[in-house]
This record gives structure tokens, sequence and C-alpha cells, in this order.
């Protein structure tokens, strides 16, 4: 593919991410974990872009993170083989799918909290004479998937006994608190959290059973859950691309991406009209911020057209300019689209497949 | 592909749509107008899905309506000429993907708003030797695209003066009024929109141009617009498949799309976690309904876990069992999927590629 050489020449819409930027973020994450217990394990479900997980890895990440096996079978396709399937496998085609990619050499760690999953999981795994890696995830406060520490014990049993299956930890996710704007609040809570994760690991180790990960964390709690004591793994997505809802939380990672429209229409007074609409990019953490444009915001998306307001009386762009947002939720964002232009600045410098987009099985 | 037999067998998430009710939407429309001046031309952003579209076109539609230029390329590919792209197509990229379909033999038909715009259509469609027909927009009182009818008069004029364009008609889409739910006020107001559409018509011919094509009109206004005097196509997209938010006008679909699910973890007390979240479907108009479970309800779907609350101490639905939503809005449900299992009461019988998915640009 020949590619344009300004992201101005990009057709719409299209996302952008600035690799500087990118970088910076990657980088600054590798630096915090560089002299600490934990390491980062990079969430895929966010970039979805195996170059980006490319990166992450060669910056000193333990490996990769990920929310389904469909999107774990991307990233052995790519050669990634240290993957943590945060989220329980449930049902024997996903399980044969997920020993497919073990026979492949891949090391495929997943999280399980029922007893019936974990016997499924282990009928499956023994008969195929592969061993997987399990976490026994912990409900740590998110009302989501995960068992009381106290539960945790019994399962912990069960995994010790299941043929096919290794206990390898314990995780638990503080979904609740990552996205709280007081970083104090924030804070406590995710202690108190990761406290619950750690009371979970005493009480198994306590019955002579090894605990060896611990794993949670996100972009919001990086800097908390990854130095609390007994966490060796931290969870994070965003950071590496950023959005509008995490940028509140002033972590000191940059928006990377972009969201790139053309105007196509003013004959409406009071409005600017764009091709850029939900279809394109998500609106469930509120409008996509526009850049650059005084006086003018993004009121509302339809499902193939941006609503840009404007004050004063004549529009402040004409028809055939382009335009740029941040986008306000990256993850489902991505989860639109099929390509992302990487640029330097306004320089187009490659176009990278998203390539787990649409992943949910 | 081999497929399951039973639609239960189908790995989650995944959307059906049962073909005896797909078929009886198609042919409901289909009657309806066939005793009409007005004729139907079902909405492609809708399903997205070439074999709906044919079978549209089979039922006696007019051609097929689209948003964007890469859904009508997907439809040219298919074979399917008689396209009206009901949108504004801005910057020389975009036009010359529209002229390359011209070229190809499709009779492609766009709205216009602009006289830049028209400038630029002209320019490049001259010097390709190929013509496009062209409907002027007008705006019937959502603030979006389109002009008001006494500024049609002079866009119609630069387009019959304009080389490569073919004054075709006049479109307006009163979308601020399909989903009203009170259907006294939504006839009321849908016939305002209409009389303003046809007054643009009244204008443009009294100096002497043709207008043929009157073209306005969604699924919840179908009746009213369709029977309208002048009117003569309706853009109708979600009644072939429908949703929750649709169903909610009593037009006489039926819901013909189910989202399926399976329960991954039911450890959180209260809570029954499901594999289905908002990457896979949309909830902007509201949470998906769930199907047959008494007492129990899609209280809200995070990223990749759908969560259901219950009444009652036990969970009515353990791991591993599937279960069923009727999607809240389906034309972004649609756009966030690859795959459409086409099902038979329980049985599946075929697999449909949603070919323009992501089709955004």
């Amino acid at each position: 593919m020949k590619l344009p050489e300004t992201k101005w020449q990009i057709d719409t819409p299209a996302l952008t991410v600035d690799l500087p930027t990118l970088k910076r973020n990657i980088l600054k994450m590798a630096d915090f974990f560089k002299d600490k217990t934990a390491r980062v394990r990079p969430h895929f479900k966010t970039p979805k872009t195996v170059e980006i997980a490319r990166m992450q890895l060669e910056a000193g990440a333990a490996g990769i993170t990920c929310a389904k096996v469909s999107e774990a079978e991307v990233l052995v396709e790519a050669g990634i083989r240290d993957i943590l399937i945060a989220n329980e496998v449930v049902g024997g085609q996903k399980i044969n799918r997920l020993v497919r990619l073990l026979k492949k050499g891949a090391e495929v760690k997943l999280a399980v909290d029922g007893a019936e999953n974990i016997r499924e999981l282990s009928a499956l795994t023994a008969r195929a004479k592969v061993r997987l890696g399990v976490l026994i995830d912990i409900n740590v406060g998110l009302p989501r998937c995960g068992v009381a520490p106290e539960q945790a014990v019994e399962l912990a049993r069960l995994v010790m006994k299941s043929p096919g299956l290794e206990l390898r930890g314990i995780m638990g996710y503080e979904g609740h608190i990552v996205l709280h704007e007081d970083a104090q609040f924030r804070e406590q809570e995710a202690k108190k959290s990761m406290a619950r994760l750690l009371s979970a690991k005493e009480l198994i180790e306590q019955q002579g059973m090894k605990v060896e990960i611990v794993s949670g964390g996100g972009t919001g709690t990086y800097n908390i859950t990854g130095v609390y004591p007994g966490v060796t793994e931290v969870q994070a997505g965003s950071y590496a691309l950023m959005d509008t809802r995490y940028d509140k939380l002033n972590l000191g990672f940059e928006k990377a991406v972009t969201a790139l429209a053309t105007v196509i229409s003013t004959a409406c007074p009071g409005f600017i009209i764009t091709d850029a609409g939900e279809k394109f990019m998500s609106i469930e953490f509120g409008m996509p911020r526009l850049i650059g444009v005084p006086d003018a915001q993004l009121a509302f998306l339809s499902e193939e057209h941006g609503h840009i307001t404007y004050q004063g009386g004549q529009p402040p762009r004409k028809v055939g300019d382009k335009v740029e947002f941040y986008p306000s939720h990256i993850c489902t964002t991505l989860n639109l689209n099929d390509w992302l232009w990487v640029v330097e600045g306004e320089k187009v410098v490659d176009c990278w497949k998203i390539a787990a987009r649409g992943k949910s099985q």
C-alpha cells in the first residue's frame, strides 16, 4: 500500500496513532516497572494491534494480557507466546481452541472462578495431553467474575488435583476503581482491593499451595497496584494509547490516538456535519473532543454523522476541511475499526491492521 | 464451513437472524408498497449484508439505499446496480471511488447540499466521462445535512449546468421523527416534513426543472411518508431485522435478530455474567432485552461482559448455559460483528457475512 504523505491526505473517517507519543507512553510504563518487583503485562483488549503488543514486549513487558480466546489466537499467530486470558473460558468449543494454542507451544494462562469450569477445562486439557496454567479469579470489589478470598482455597485445591491444569496464582481486577477521578480515594480503594487479593494468596499458601502470580490493576491504578507488596503483574491496557476519559486522571500518559473526519455539510445553520459517526467512534464515555477549533464542540453523533456546534454566526470550518478528535473511550473505538494509521506529527509512516478488532469470542 | 445443527451449538457471542421472520418482514413491507405510487428502497446501513439486500430486491424494492461509498462498493461487488447514497460525498478520494463504481456500470445516485461539493463532483465525473445522478438534500427538520427548500432551486440550477451530473430529484430524511413513540404526533410531524420536502419540488419545477425522485422516510414513518402525495421512494432500513427500540412503535414488524451469549460466571452473588459485552452489542438505545428468563434482566454491559441481575436467592441460569437477547439498536449491533447466523427456529441453516461491517468511509 502506498502511504499518503501527511495525515491530512488520509481518507476519512480514520484513526491515527502518533508513533513518538506511543513510544513515550510505553517507555514511561516500562521505566516505572524497571526497579519494581512487579511487572506490567499489557492488556491487548485496548490496542488489539500486534505491532503495539510487540513494542510493549520489547520494552520489557512480562507477556500480554487479553480477554478472549480469539484475541489470544491473534497473538499466537503473530508469534507471541506468553499470554494471560484474564477471563473465564467456558464451553467445549472455546476450550478446544485454547488447547490448539497450547499445542502450538503457546504458554496460555487463564482465570477460573467455578468448580464446574475447572472440571471442564481439566477434562479437555488432560485428554489433549497439554498443561494449562490457571489463576483463581478473586472478586476484589467489582461485581463481575471472581470468588471471595475464602472460597479461593477450595478452587485452588480442585485445580491442584485436576489433570491438565497447573495452579499458577490468583488475579483480581479493581475495575470499579480504576477510573475514579479522586486520586486519594482511588489509592485508598485500590489498596483495599489488593489487600483482599493478597488475603486470598495467604489463605491458599497456608494450605501448602504455591501462588506464584498475583495479577491485578489497570491504567488508573498501575502505580498503586504495581507497588503493592505481593502483586507480581499489572494488566494495564489504555496507557499506551489513552483517551479523554483516562486523561482526566492526570496519570502522565499522553493521548496518542486521534480520529480524523471530513466536514460534509454546513448547510444547517449552527451545525458543522462530519462523516464520522458512532459506527466509527464510541460515545459511552461521552463525546470525543474536537481539537483546535475554538468555540466549537462535538455535540452529538448519529450513526454516520458527527454534529459540531459553534458559537458565532459563521461556521469555523468549511465543507471538505478535515477535523480531528480525541476519542473518549479508546478500547471500544479501536474495536470499531480495521486500520490504525501511524503518524509522526503530520507525516504518515505506516498503517497497522487492528487485527483483533471484533474478536469477542 | 460445517454448520452447527441448532443455534444453541453456535459459539458465543453470536448474532442469529430467523429466516422466516426476516422473510415475513420483507414481505410485509413489499405488500404495503404493492398498490402504492411510491416504492421502498431499503437502507443497507442496517443489515449491511448482501443476502438481505438481494431478498429485498427480489421482493420488489426499487433499489438499495446506503450511507457511504464503501457500502456502495460492497453492493456493486455483489452485482447490485441501482444504488442511492443518501448522503453527501466530499473529497477527491471518495469521488474517484464513486467514479470507479459508475465506470463498472452501477447506477449510483447521491445527495448534495452545497455548491462547492457540486462543482467538485462535476469536475471529477466530467473528466472521467461518467454521469452521476444527483438529489438535492432538503432539511426537513433534522438538524444535519440538507438545505432549506428555498435554497434548493439555486443548487438544482447549478446541477443542471454541471457536466457529469444529472438532476434526478430531491430527498429529505425526517430522522428527528421516525423514532417518536406517539403515533399521532409522528404522523403529524412526518407530514409536516414531507410538506416541506414537496415544497422544494414545487419550487424547482416552477423553474422548469424536472424532479423525478422524491425520497424520504424510515421504518417509523414508512406508512406515512410512503403514502404522502409526491413521495416516490422510502429509505426504510430497520424493518427487516427490527430491535427493541423500534419495537416500541408497534409497527407490526417482528424482531428477527437475537444475540447469543454464554454464562461464564455466577460467582458474584446477585449477578449472572455472560461473555457478551458492549464490543459485541450496542447500548446507546438502552440495554438489550434478556429473553425467557423470568425475574432477571441485563443490568449493564462492560466491554466484554454482560451483567444480568435477578430476583431471588439462586441464579436462574448456571455457568455454561446459553442465554439470548433482543438487541436494542440493530444498526450499530450489526456493525460490531462479522457474521450473522441464519436460523429457522432453533435450526441453523446458513451463516452470512456482514460484508459492509465497519464500512464507514
